[in-house]
């Protein structure tokens, strides 16, 4: 059995990991790994501060996904003896003003309904547990199951691991030969695969099927602070501002993820007002991070589905598709790649399968006969 | 008659152009020729609206060298055939509030006392020339007589014109040998000069005299427009916001820099502050740049005396000294470069030369001794 991954983003290369664990050769094929989605992503695995009204379902599989990444860190940090930058630290959702205060009772209501019961804090309870949260935040809610992954460091760790599995090169077309597929690379190289796994991201591939996705970009900033204040904060704050959202992701060495804009103007360059308003909020929030200095700005555009959960379906005999994560591609990587191993495999994926098929856009499917 | 130019700034570059087109023949030393304070710059040569209280003599000498510029750019492009990015658009300054008024009232003063009467302009005014102006600002002034020059045309123009002549090595020692100094490079390379100018803005050269410089870090943007907004502008418009400086350069090519925050932290990253400082000034004067995304951001020191006057200077028999331009390295360029030549070649360089000796700063001098 050989399965042949296009695309190494964080949804490929844990599908790779988790089939190679499952015994079957993996090669994946990328002109630039984790260069995408994944390279901007804070990393947030944040089921709890992440609901929506109105999206249950999505948010079960979120709520599983996180779960699961513990064993998967373990798993590769056996298998490859490098750490990943995995973090258990709790995130605090903080409203700025009164008006905001509103988010945070939807939020504390649905996850009541969920069995997740949480106690809102005043500004000041808030401020004790994280000093460094401005003087008049109207309130907050912590919740301790959520935790982080730095996305560059399991990608970069699982890049090393496949090695000369993974081949630098854009796939140029996926032919269909009898029993098996042909994953022609931009050299000219054919890889014969028994199954192929299209994790692309918004790239199409010239052979398979068109999905219904939109490119929902994001800009997120990394800064850097002194030595002094370090750590300037303990939680993962995700701010509430007018009704605007912003969230500060501490690492380990004391840098800071501020991310991210949602917005789909197809500008793949930094929006100056996205930059603005994210500083302007996180500044309402944790006044201490004007004295941080810039590391990276960066955008990039992540793959949205029309009821923004994914795909992972298989198209045809040879084809299973894993995509349109959305903003939830880093969280959703352990699921997804079970779900995709499990179709590729013939196994059966389980409960989540029939929300994630591409028979729930009409339109698109039928793109795919074309 | 050999000179070595240590440093390849824009001070360095026009020495070096000068020098040459006076028959001497130039070697320059630089490992990133370019790659400081010139390379952040973003070039106005304005300084009319430059004028600041108790500076009439650096005052001066700004205007001196600012009428030097199109000579220079005439110069470079014929002795090069390559075009200049050199643009004669007048600059207004505008007052954010109506407290802000009253720098625009000092600024008018000065200039009624130097001979350059100018209008002032209500908002509703500056706003039929400048469309793109907040409804709001307070006032305005227009100085027909500024310019500007991209710094990085100019720079990367000279780099081009000097090719061999300009070795991209640290230089390691400056050493004096009777009717010769040896300049000794990091890889062991030795130039015999006749005479050797230091332009090494921040950088400490050993065997050279110790001046009395501070960093002076810079923070600048520069904005990328859509082709449907170019061009937002069309004066250089520098802004008085609270009494902070703010200015947004337009480009030929529809693109904006915007800059500059004034810091001593030493930080050499950009300073998160002045990013949201300068975006957040920016956006009262010209709420379009908005829509714009970010190209750069980027932050350099600037070498800073006490007396914010450069020192052009001969220390000993084979060295000259051109350094400490401060805010005004781009502007000063061309003065500067003659002030340096006749220095270095025996020459009386006229009116200027009291004023950039170091003679001035007493510890400084004596520090030399060393």
């Amino acid at each position: 059995m050989h399965v042949v991954i296009v695309g190494a983003g964080i949804a490929g290369l844990c599908t790779a990991f988790e089939l190679r664990s499952r015994g079957v050769r993996v090669t994946l094929c990328d002109p630039d790994p984790a260069g995408g989605a994944s390279h901007a992503a804070a990393g947030m695995l944040a089921p709890a501060a992440e609901i929506v009204w109105g999206q249950d379902r999505l948010h079960q599989m979120m709520a599983d996904s996180a779960q699961l990444y513990p064993e998967l860190v373990a798993r590769v940090q056996q298998a490859t003896g490098a750490t990943v930058a995995y973090r258990q630290n709790p995130t605090m959702v903080v409203a700025a003003e009164a008006a905001d205060r509103q988010a945070l009772e939807e939020l504390e209501e649905v996850r009541h309904r969920l069995g997740l019961p949480t106690q809102m804090l005043l500004g000041s309870q808030a401020r004790r547990r994280e000093p460094a949260l401005a003087g008049n935040i109207a309130g907050a809610l912590v919740f301790p199951e959520d935790h982080q992954v730095d996305p560059r460091s399991l990608t970069g760790i699982l890049i090393e691991h496949f090695g000369q599995d993974l081949i630098r090169e854009q796939v140029s077309e996926v032919e269909h030969c009898g029993a098996t597929a042909r994953v022609h690379t931009q050299t000219g190289r054919v890889l014969e695969a028994d199954q192929v796994l299209l994790a692309t991201g918004l790239g199409q591939v010239p052979g398979t099927p068109r999905l219904p996705l939109r490119a929902v970009h994001g800009d997120i900033l990394r800064l850097h602070l002194p030595a002094h204040l370090h750590p300037l904060l303990t939680h993962t704050v995700r701010g509430v501002v007018h009704r605007r959202n912003v969230y500060l992701v501490p690492r380990s060495d004391g840098s800071i993820v501020l991310g991210a804009s949602s917005r789909e103007d197809g500008n793949d360059l930094v929006s100056v007002e996205a930059l603005y308003t994210l500083l302007d909020d996180a500044r309402r929030l944790v006044p201490g991070i004007m004295d941080a200095s810039l590391r990276e700005v960066i955008a990039r555009p992540r793959p949205g589905t029309p009821d923004d959960r994914p795909i992972i379906d298989r198209v045809d005999a040879h084809t299973v598709v894993s995509n349109g994560f959305f903003r939830h591609g880093v969280l959703l990587a352990p699921l997804g790649a079970r779900i995709a191993s499990d179709l590729l495999l013939g196994a059966d994926p389980g409960t989540h399968r029939g929300l994630l098929g591409l028979h729930r856009f009409p339109v698109a499917a039928s793109s795919t006969s074309h």
